[in-house]
């Protein structure tokens, strides 16, 4: 695959499936590309001598230099016609046909033979099943859609065709432009991931947009994400968020949902901003695309009355901002320009008979001040205001300081000519001030997505090759779980599991516990009997003096239970103090789309009933691990909330890590869980462990 | 207090301190009543013979048959106006002037001097400090604002004046009109309860709206909205929500700020529809105001684009509605009448090439399916979509099914003339799906607190008496915490404690022991030794043979640790056995609005820590102390989560009721903390108690 700057600025384009035919989506596609596409169009209809005044070609292949097919002919004949142009030399297609992958086995079978052509070509393909795309700054709309994109620096892609008919028709009355518009359909050959590349590379490009219902390669996607969101922020609305909507758009569209959590941990790993809604979506667009990135998370209010002030405030307790503490040099200057009964701390008062100048005035001094990130302007309506006045003066100090503000002009019509003085530079402009706020937020959770480091996850020195002979030997079983094992694996990569050893007599018994400081805990060790306890084939608190005799209860107990089984010996082990430890559990499962998801919570009900519990996309960065224990609610309890001792927070942190290696080398690995991880002050100990293993991936 | 109609429906109003002074207060109030007022004006002003044209009075008792008196002279002066007013029989007055409660000492013995002549003559009295009045029945803006207020059957009432100048100028371009609308200013006579109460008895208010920054007197809002809300819907912005926005609101109205827990348990007590946002203030008031209830919680999509219908289903699953599951016979039905393409499972997909006329089929179908509640209609624009018929049809559907229906027109300019058409039946149509579920999902709150049984709290046969005198022997000592004597109080109000009495010899303590099954804790009963365990004042799991040893240890440790401690013998007590039962916590504290707020959670972790409980406001009924077990996260830890037996939860809900009726009874008690309450599955027992008492009250 190319770089994507022809299929975006060609030269020469062939309309394949062109026509005049009233109603078809041929005409619709010419239609829209004769109104304004800067380069030449080359209709293909062996059917017709010419569409719209342009002479037809009877194929592509007769077509001289063509940089992009648009390809609108029935679903049969799809294959041929992208197989001509691949030997016509295209190596940009959009495939606006339907009738592929969403529409039955033939369709699949289609898309299949689609994508083996696109490989042999070396095609950038967009669709099948697609609206097509735009391009403003070439003029292009290669769309059906009945209204096309203003100018802009937004770049827009969407898996939803009609949702981009919509946002199209939306924005054509508002300030609202697009640099280019992708409808990706199917996804065949190009998706998320390549387009917020190319977007990436765009000086053109200041905000990539996303509206996406499923991702198909996860992992992909974070890593093309999190190259681009350094330079450019990408805003998404992941629609199918809730159960509901998760199994309306499995209906929808076909996919095999990949988990919500997965894509919480995955998006926000890639340095995506979410939005929650559609209104959302362009309002985060809007201020990101304008304004400048706060210094800092402290935002200052300024309004002429005090209830819109207090809602205000509430919109960003709400929000990722925190209200800013002035210096005593701004409440200073704020004594001495306002009035005595404004309310100089934040937030800032300056009253309800407060002229133009006041603001300005009160703006200035909080301006300056270091702790102000960002500000929101609110103003009611009164006897002196002037809406219009304080839009100007609200646009001279955004330029001026260089600080992001929003405003909240608190009125109907009487707001209307102020807030497009606004909306010209990008300033905000909402009666509800908190949705001000909210889009100041997202420019400060974009200015620290680009503060992020993104450290490389760290690869310890573990033992690979031990951990593969371990995987290996399982292969003869017939169960799929890891038996007495998974404590090796562990080992191997470096997991602190309980002292202890498998011994198959007693007299090794003795020695091992002998070489175990106070009692043991001894297990049955068989890979055909699953559930010890039950049977009797586990003891704990054993003193040495009784090992022997254990050994002996444990073996014939199991052979009474089950006399054909394999019985491969004891376990002998230390036994950990519970009590002065907290049980906690690092586990793994694979999702469909992202891949092995590394899980972290506390053990006993905190997972189990409160769901109180954390995900990352393995492989899993230090930070990230790290980031991971702080989320939990039930976080206090490692940190000496209710007189615990402080827990080894880096030796979980690093176990996490671990962890995340191990599955990130063996895909063999479906799901393992550690559960619990003893977690003490002096270190970690996995003490039961639980995995499943795909024989095939081995 | 009288009734209000005649502060709503006056014949003459008396502006006392009318001027034509230019910026004037006074003149703004004189010209927005001389444009539209439908009674007789008397300016009253000493110092001119006539304002705008009409002749004025030296004195309101000069101003014949005056009905409502709004004041608008100089603090200092307002004292004398109001005694005047009240001598001349006139019992409904605004105050507009401000320099009250709100500014000082000096202001507030003002205000206090307002409250007793207003109370001397039985006044309907608004403020002071406020914006005023309007009544559009009457054609009454007895406000400064710029701008009046539509006819309309929305009642306002707003503790921010300048709100009301914002919402008044937004509305006057939107179909958003006005019965009444009242700044409540200071609240010195007339409160939010007053206003809800006269609104809740006319006819004319549909929807009551209100923007609170304090409630004064919680418990007396939460009767009269319960009255209420059975008719008419309260619908509320509580500003000061968040901590930040909550120390803003105290610096700006200067009131004692109840918790934001307390609010929000005794909202919802009351009925009343809490909005986060301005936004969806009004737009909740909309369609309250216009559309019939769901009958359920179920919804229906129809849509013609599939992603759009799965981000309607996402704002679904983030409300309180479910998406309807679709009988049989209407599946039937839609595969009829649809396209074979077409999804006929909620949300219906009626396809991008789907005429009016098949959203219409769609529609039929759907509304008479008798699990769905409401519906929201999606249309994307596409080549044969035309809004205004589409929107034709929606009003046509919503009239004859008597279901609420929500649109999401999801276009710009050519959306609205479409959405003008939905406007005006109160049908909400938003370009985002998920403002419209929003407010179909206000409906459905509305429709449930309607449903709702407010049933009064039980009062249960206790010992009242026995409980005065025990809280009144404690006005002696120089704590205010209760000691043993707790247990007793718990017990004269049928609270279950361990069994068990205090002893003061060694012969009476074995004597005890002996009427308990199994071993027993012993604890020194003494008002001086709060710290009981520190010094050994308490021994568990004493067999009967060693307690009249252990109490002679108990009592000498006592003494040599505080000699002249009062020693009143030694409590005799069952043990429990705490590995049977789960700790639960039951509490109180008093808040400054809304009074005893009563407390449930799990013991432990679960309320410290985790920060999982739940309040309402006593007294507390059945029901709602049976809502608070459920609402708590860790409820299934009550419930036989993890392999417990699960708890006697009636009694847990006897006990939330009994401490409730105890704390109602006894204002004297301020604090009170059962913790933990044992809770076992054959009952309750309430282990240990804290109170804290005010010896002021008793």
């Amino acid at each position: 695959m190319g770089n994507l700057n022809t299929l975006f600025s060609p030269d020469r384009v062939a309309v394949i499936g062109a026509t005049e035919s009233e109603g078809s989506v041929g005409r619709a596609i010419m239609e829209n590309l004769q109104s304004g596409f800067t380069g030449e169009i080359l209709p293909v209809n062996p059917n017709t001598e010419e569409v719209f005044g342009l002479s037809a070609y009877d194929s592509v292949l007769d077509a001289p230099d063509v940089d992009l097919a648009v390809v609108v002919v029935p679903p049969s004949i799809v294959i041929d016609a992208i197989e001509e142009a691949g030997e016509a030399g295209i190596t940009d297609v959009v495939v606006i046909t339907a009738g592929f992958g969403e529409s039955g086995s033939e369709g699949a079978s289609r898309e299949q033979q689609l994508k083996t052509i696109a490989e042999e070509y070396d095609m950038n393909l967009v669709g099948p099943n697609c609206l097509g795309i735009i391009s403003t700054p070439v003029g292009m709309n290669a769309t059906f859609s009945p209204q096309s994109a203003l100018e802009g620096s937004i770049s827009f892609m969407s898996q939803s065709g009609a949702f981009i008919t919509a946002v199209l028709d939306w924005a054509s009355d508002r300030n609202l432009g697009f640099e280019n518009v992708v409808s990706v359909g199917n996804k065949a050959v190009l998706d998320e991931g390549d387009f917020i590349r190319h977007w990436g590379d765009d000086p053109d490009t200041d905000v990539i947009l996303g509206y996406l219902e499923d991702i198909d390669d996860g992992r992909a996607f974070i890593d093309a994400a999190r190259e681009v969101t350094n330079d450019t922020p990408i805003v998404v609305v992941k629609s199918g968020r809730t159960e509901a909507g998760a199994s309306a758009a499995a209906s929808h569209t076909g996919a095999i949902a990949g988990s919500e959590r997965a894509y919480e941990a995955g998006l926000e790993q890639a340095g995506v901003i979410r939005a929650e809604s559609v209104q959302e979506l362009f309002d985060y667009a809007a201020i990101l695309e304008d304004q400048p990135l706060p210094d800092g998370d402290e935002i200052a209010i300024v309004t002429n009355a005090g209830g819109p002030g207090v809602m205000s405030t509430d919109a960003v307790g709400d929000s990722g901002l925190s209200m800013a503490t002035f210096a005593d040099d701004t409440l200073g200057r704020l004594e001495e320009t306002m009035p005595e009964a404004a309310n100089i701390f934040n937030p800032v008062d300056v009253l309800g008979d407060a002229p133009t100048e006041r603001y300005s005035d009160a703006l200035d001094v909080v301006l300056e001040d270091p702790n102000v990130g960002s500000v929101i302007v609110v103003a009611c309506p009164t006897a002196v205001m002037d809406f219009e006045d304080l839009a100007e003066v609200i646009v001279e100090k955004q330029q001026e300081y260089e600080t992001p503000i929003a405003a909240s002009l608190m009125g109907g019509d009487s707001a209307r000519d102020a807030e497009e003085i606004l909306d010209d530079v990008g300033v905000p402009s909402y009666f509800d001030p908190a949705r001000g706020v909210k889009s100041l937020d997202a420019l400060r959770e974009y200015s620290e997505v680009k503060q992020a480091e993104y450290s490389q996850p760290t690869a310890f020195d573990v033992d690979r090759e031990r951990a593969r002979e371990i995987l290996e030997r399982t292969k003869e079983r017939e169960t799929n779980k890891l038996g007495v094992e998974a404590m090796d694996l562990l080992d191997a990569y470096g997991i602190p599991t309980p002292t202890g050893e498998i011994v198959s007599d007693k007299q090794a018994a003795v020695e091992a516990a002998e070489t175990i400081e106070g009692n043991v805990v001894m297990k049955i060790v068989s890979p055909d009997i699953l559930h010890k306890s039950d049977i009797g084939g586990v003891e704990v608190n054993v003193p040495v003096e009784e090992v022997a005799s254990t050994y002996e209860d444990l073996i014939s107990r199991a052979r009474n239970y089950q006399p054909d089984a394999t019985i491969l010996g004891v376990q002998v082990q230390e036994m950990l103090d519970l009590d002065s430890g907290t049980e906690t559990i690092v586990g793994m499962n694979r999702d469909p789309q992202f891949g092995p998801l590394v899980m972290f919570g506390l053990g006993g009900i905190f997972v189990e009933v409160l769901e109180d519990a954390t995900f990352r996309v393995a492989p899993v960065s230090e930070s990230e691990a790290t980031e991971m224990l702080d989320e939990i609610d039930s976080a206090p309890l490692l940190r000496g909330a209710r007189g615990r001792d402080p827990v080894d927070e880096a030796a979980i942190v690093e176990t996490i890590q671990r962890l995340s290696q191990l599955v990130t080398d063996f895909p063999a690995i479906l799901e393992l869980d550690i559960n619990p991880l003893v977690a003490a002050p002096d270190g970690v100990s996995a003490v039961d462990i639980r995995a499943t293993i795909d024989h095939e991936e081995l």
